[in-house]
């Protein structure tokens, strides 16, 4: 069955993986939708090299050109994602894949599953910030969500229809590049330090995310809901060789786990062909190579964004929207070094700490209590 | 459901160890037939215990013994297997335990199949020998298998509905005792350093064969014909901590393993509870407690039993019984200090050579080969 597919962020790291992907197996997708933001010299190459019906572009500047670029090819340039759920439903998708970074890939995923689409999802804010109306809209629409992560891939592989017997969930950390350092190395770390991480290829945010234990932490709260397993029993497990992508434990004793080389494309194709599962001509696993597999306890003095996200998953509603927005701006501070590594859970739990919950809410919400995170957050680095 | 068992060749160490786990699920099982040889004191424990209706004993003796200690109770004792069929359609069987070792074990796991009645199957034997006939049968009755072997349990649990994409399986090897000792050390090896496994609690035999790699040669040409993977596309390798119990590739990159820690009990149990998974309160896996995982390429040079039995495989038809009945043979007299430790493959690879193979044979054919070969590797090991 050929799909016809929505790449949402082509040109952020997922998305130029799943183009990759979608190379190897021409003729199973028909690629009918890209977006991006400002990145406009890819976002034209792709559409002239994939031709979809539709790019969405977020960014007025790029608009412009490419508008301008493309006026004599029969693709449609949109500004913005006011319109998606229209062009969602004139292009017939099977699949969108949510690879935008951030709480700004979170709208077009959602309206993809209120219109019923299935959805692979890269992108974890969807889950962590908006978990509880995801779960209220996938029960209205029957969506599907597929997820993208080598971590929630693996545990979805290892899910063999035993739901019920599943007693945990261990996901693995590569523990980023400063596993080994001191308490007081960690204070000196600068972004560029940061942004060299040792096993996977990722996108900005996220590898600083991998350094601070934040992205295990919002992986746990995305595996809590996407799985429907306690947050008692998820924990993570430092595993510096990246082999292991995650674990399923059954209450017989059994751990299904997922191994491979730390190759992004291998979960993305497994979200794009599933139920299927097919070949590729990728570089494969030889645990000879490998010879050694590792598996450590997760220093939570030393990185104490884990116990930050477990806690704002614990707590529930909308704390775990102040997580991640206040974390996504003390990344931005600490990436334009304004503030220090060490820094970025401090401001996180600061945020956290004059947070008070909303039980109930909807989208709109969500948005309120997002921006009031991220203000929240650059004024209390200003009176640092 | 309630299933109704047979335990075949409940004495020995799969019998008791699937004892142990029917205790832990009294309520899920009936063992109406228990089998056992000389073991006559556990037997009748057992019977006293389990109430079966019928006690199947191959041992003369220990039937005088057992017919008159259980005189006093509705427990049928019968001496042989040749009415097995009648006994097994009588109790009205859900599921048959094939766990007597050796080629012994092989008529009342093929009587089963031929009334369509499911095996769980510990008796490799039984594949290795009449892979072929099991095949035939199957396909008349529709008799499921399901492996307890703890390799090929962690094979059948990782192939998920993905039989397309199974590019290779990968069955791990403690390694044996023997691992690291040198070609010299090997001669001099002693029944009594091979019977003290490193990892595994299984009976003598087995033990043997792990220790000369055969084990892991006999689980190889088993998991072909389990599992329709070609000889080319299996491997083997050592891995001491015997965690990961083995694993299936996929053709798109993923490997999915099965670890756990080296329990018996866990492969059984998922055996006798499939397609169900159910909880228990054995020890469970802690890899914070293990640490570390290595895997290594398999010595064949010191351990020539491994591509014997991928010879016999790829070879064929009567072939894989000569192997086995030849390492019977051999084990035997090694135990009892007939030969050396490095004979074993020795007198194997002399007993193939001499066989000449049948192309067209039926179980009763199969039996002749196996009985030439046990006589062939008498003769040579009186020539040596």
């Amino acid at each position: 069955m050929v799909k016809n597919i929505a790449l949402l962020g082509s040109t952020g790291s997922i998305g130029v993986q799943t183009l990759e992907v979608i190379d190897e197996h021409k003729d199973d997708f028909i690629v009918k939708i890209i977006s991006g933001h400002k990145n406009v010299q890819r976002l034209l190459e792709q559409a002239l090299k994939y031709k979809p019906e539709y790019v969405i572009v977020t960014h007025e500047k790029s608009y412009e050109i490419l508008k301008k670029e493309l006026s004599t090819f029969p693709i449609k340039v949109i500004l913005g994602e006011k319109e998606i759920a229209k062009v969602y439903q004139e292009v017939n998708l099977d699949l969108v894949i949510g690879a935008i970074s951030g709480a700004a890939g979170i709208p077009s995923v959602l309206a993809a599953l209120e219109l019923g689409i299935d959805v692979a999802l890269a992108n974890k804010e969807t889950i962590v910030v908006a978990g509880n109306i995801v779960k209220r809209i996938q029960k209205k629409t029957g969506a599907k969500i597929i997820p993208v992560d080598s971590e929630h891939s693996a545990i979805f592989q290892c899910l063999t229809g035993h739901e019920k017997a599943v007693s945990g969930l261990l996901i693995t950390a590569s523990g980023g590049p400063f596993r080994n350092l001191s308490p007081d190395e960690l204070h000196k770390v600068t972004p560029e330090m940061a942004l060299n991480h040792p096993t996977w290829s990722m996108g900005n945010k996220i590898t600083i995310d991998s350094a601070t234990l934040m992205n295990k932490g919002l992986e746990i709260i995305e595996a809590h809901f996407l799985f429907n397993v306690a947050y008692e029993n998820i924990n993570a497990i430092i595993h510096p060789q990246s082999i292991v992508h995650s674990m399923v434990l059954y209450g017989d004793g059994s751990v299904l786990a997922h191994l491979g080389l730390p190759d992004m494309r291998v979960p993305i194709q497994y979200a794009l062909t599933y139920p299927e599962r097919k070949n590729n001509s990728f570089p494969k696993l030889d645990l000879l190579k490998i010879k050694e597999l590792e598996f450590l306890k997760p220093d939570t003095e030393k990185f104490p964004c884990l116990n930050l996200a477990y806690r704002a998953g614990k707590i529930g509603y909308t704390m775990p929207a102040v997580l991640n927005a206040a974390n996504e701006i003390a990344v931005e501070l600490f990436m334009q070094k304004d503030i220090g590594f060490m820094d970025i859970p401090k401001l996180v739990e600061e945020v956290m700490q004059k947070h008070e919950i909303v039980k109930e809410f909807d989208f709109k919400d969500l948005l309120e209590v997002d921006k009031w995170a991220r203000i929240e957050c650059k004024k209390i680095k200003d009176r640092m």
